[in-house]
């Protein structure tokens, strides 16, 4: 750990493994118990490659046991020939590496004013990970897609019924759609490794999906059945959450909500950091967008006044973060500073200053004021 | 009012018209007032068309201002041709008048155990009207609908903000599409007249749709926009309100409410009402289903074990009610005694002994126990 990090998230202790439910998760903090809702606590991002034991966790329901001997992959639905895979056949297949952030579409919900409903995550449900697998492509072509297929629903084991509002209709599995143009491209993985290990429970063993570009709910866990259709997938997790309003017609209507939108956090100094006056301070970070690479990554000490550009200390590329640091000539004045960080991919995208409403309570990525104190 | 009627509504008085906001609807229960949400006492049913003052009132906002001098409707999205029509032109254009049964998507949910979120209607959401109009095809071909189009969206002038969950996105307008192909059928109207009279304010002066088969949530009031889309609508009031589950994939996936499902209710005796023993008592009611006509009624007096076929007193017709009446002789044994009935459509449809929890609040056909008392 850096030791310049100092800070610690405010609003929720950091939990040791002996008060976790699923494991071994030092320093993960828990944003709810049951289902496992753990979070990655941002400032101590260091590595490129986030270790699986302080990867976040997000469940809808109980981690289904699932041994590697009884799973099966079922493909059925709009396609030519239905059947299924074991996990020895799967691994088999040619596979496939690919780096791949992954952050939760309620990244920076707890810093949104007012509060809002849902898991209060602060900045650390994200990660970045290399996973290994089968393309979906390759499964997909196998089973033959016919003309009219136009989405495909990935479904997991992962089940139960939300009895609060809004409700779920009875018990149900956790599924999610992908268009099918986003289930051919090449990096969608069905995966049975992450940092080439194999999955732990908590993040999908024996077999999970990975959707580049797209926020965590579409990279569905204990990944049991593939499930091609011919008319867009209205279920629980893509209308009545992960849902967001877009107003083509000029009307607001519900759309999934996808792919990730460009953002750039920072990990240290931690949210109210005490730093030393007149010193130089190493302010690090990462920056990602969905689809594509992070061009440039800004930073302003006087509210938005002046940006200067930092250095990516990494190599960016599509689908995964980048990390960044920028060397701060600390003022003497003793004062409180706000550090404000904006990230712009290389289609041009950046972030907005205020959280558009039509978004929910998803797809967090308006530019915040990071308060420290120099003394 | 016919004399055997004695019964009055059980859990809201029926309030006089010095107390609506919305004009003169003598007799008609209010169960919200601002924005305006009457129903019709049922047991009052004696006539095949209802009266436009006693026909049931549901709207979403307050009731929107508009002359007919200012009245416009604008056609545009996915056509040859976009353009506006006032309403002296509308009226030139050839009309059409179709009998139509409206029935709200919630009626009935006041008889739902445990009790619903939503209006709790009783029996008398529903109503059967003469609409005259111009048929939505008849626009639709003047506009040239282009080859991609799949559905039509129509939009009220009424608006405003939901802000209890779910909450809508800011203030929108009430809208409800069509599919493309429910939009061209020539019974689907452009009205203007209500029983050959001008529609009133409060349902929909001066322009609104009226789609015979769909719930009232179709007929949009104070319609001024009609959008052809080439995707599927997910508004609002098709997604978090008037969606139903259904499962075609294995998995639920939210469906807009639309077809109405065969029904026949029972107007006398009222619930609770005391009935002579040993006397002949004429039971009455109506019944109705979405695109069929009505084929047989039956009740029941011995709660299911045995069934009889009702007379109908009008003529069976697609889109709209029939009326029925069934001679009961009394027995002498003073008792409670619950009434069933169910009807059945031209296409076999019939009603469920259970209301199917993938349809939420919604399309409440299950036959119900209506219970009286002979004495």
């Amino acid at each position: 750990m850096n030791k310049q990090y100092q800070g610690s998230e405010t609003s929720t202790e950091i939990e040791n493994v002996s008060k976790s439910t699923q494991g071994s998760f030092p320093g993960l903090i828990i944003r709810e118990k049951e289902p496992a809702n753990y979070e990655y606590p941002f400032p101590m991002l260091d590595d490129f490659i986030t270790p699986d034991n302080q990867f976040f966790v997000r469940t809808h329901f109980p981690v289904p046991d699932i041994s590697s001997k009884d799973w099966k992959l079922t493909i059925t639905g709009e396609i030519e020939n239905e059947f299924s895979i074991n996990y020895h056949e799967l691994k088999m297949l040619p596979s496939k590496t690919v780096v791949a952030t992954l952050e939760c579409a309620g990244n920076g919900r707890a810093n949104m004013v007012p509060k809002m409903k849902g898991l209060l995550w602060e900045q650390g449900a994200v990660g970045n990970a290399k996973w290994t697998g089968v393309p979906l492509s390759v499964l997909l072509k196998k089973a033959g897609i016919k003309s009219d297929a136009v989405e495909v629903i990935l479904e997991g084991a992962d089940k139960g019924a939300i009895t609060e509002e809004p409700k779920s209709p009875g018990e149900i599995h956790f599924a999610r759609s992908l268009t099918l143009t986003k289930a051919l491209q090449e990096e969608v993985l069905i995966a049975y490794q992450m940092n080439g290990k194999d999955l732990t429970p908590i993040h999908g063993y024996p077999v999970r999906a990975i959707v580049p570009g797209w926020y965590g709910m579409a990279s569905v866990k204990w990944l049991i059945k593939i499930i091609v259709v011919n008319k867009p997938f209205d279920g629980y997790w893509q209308t009545l959450e992960y849902a967001y309003w877009s107003r083509p017609d000029g009307h607001p209507s519900l759309k999934p909500v996808s792919e990730v939108q460009v953002k750039a956090q920072i990990a240290r100094p931690a949210l109210s950091e005490l730093i030393e006056k007149g010193t130089t301070y190493t302010i690090t970070g990462a920056a990602w967008s969905g689809e594509k690479a992070i061009e440039k990554v800004e930073i302003s000490i006087n509210e938005g006044k002046s940006w200067e550009v930092v250095d990516l200390t990494s190599q960016p590329m599509p689908h995964s973060w980048v990390l960044w640091e920028y060397n701060w000539q600390v003022p003497i004045k003793q004062s409180k500073y706000k550090l404000m960080v904006k990230a712009t991919d290389c289609a041009g995208n950046t972030q907005p200053s205020e959280h558009d409403a039509d978004r929910r309570t998803y797809m967090i990525n308006k530019i915040i004021k990071h308060e420290v104190e120099v003394q």
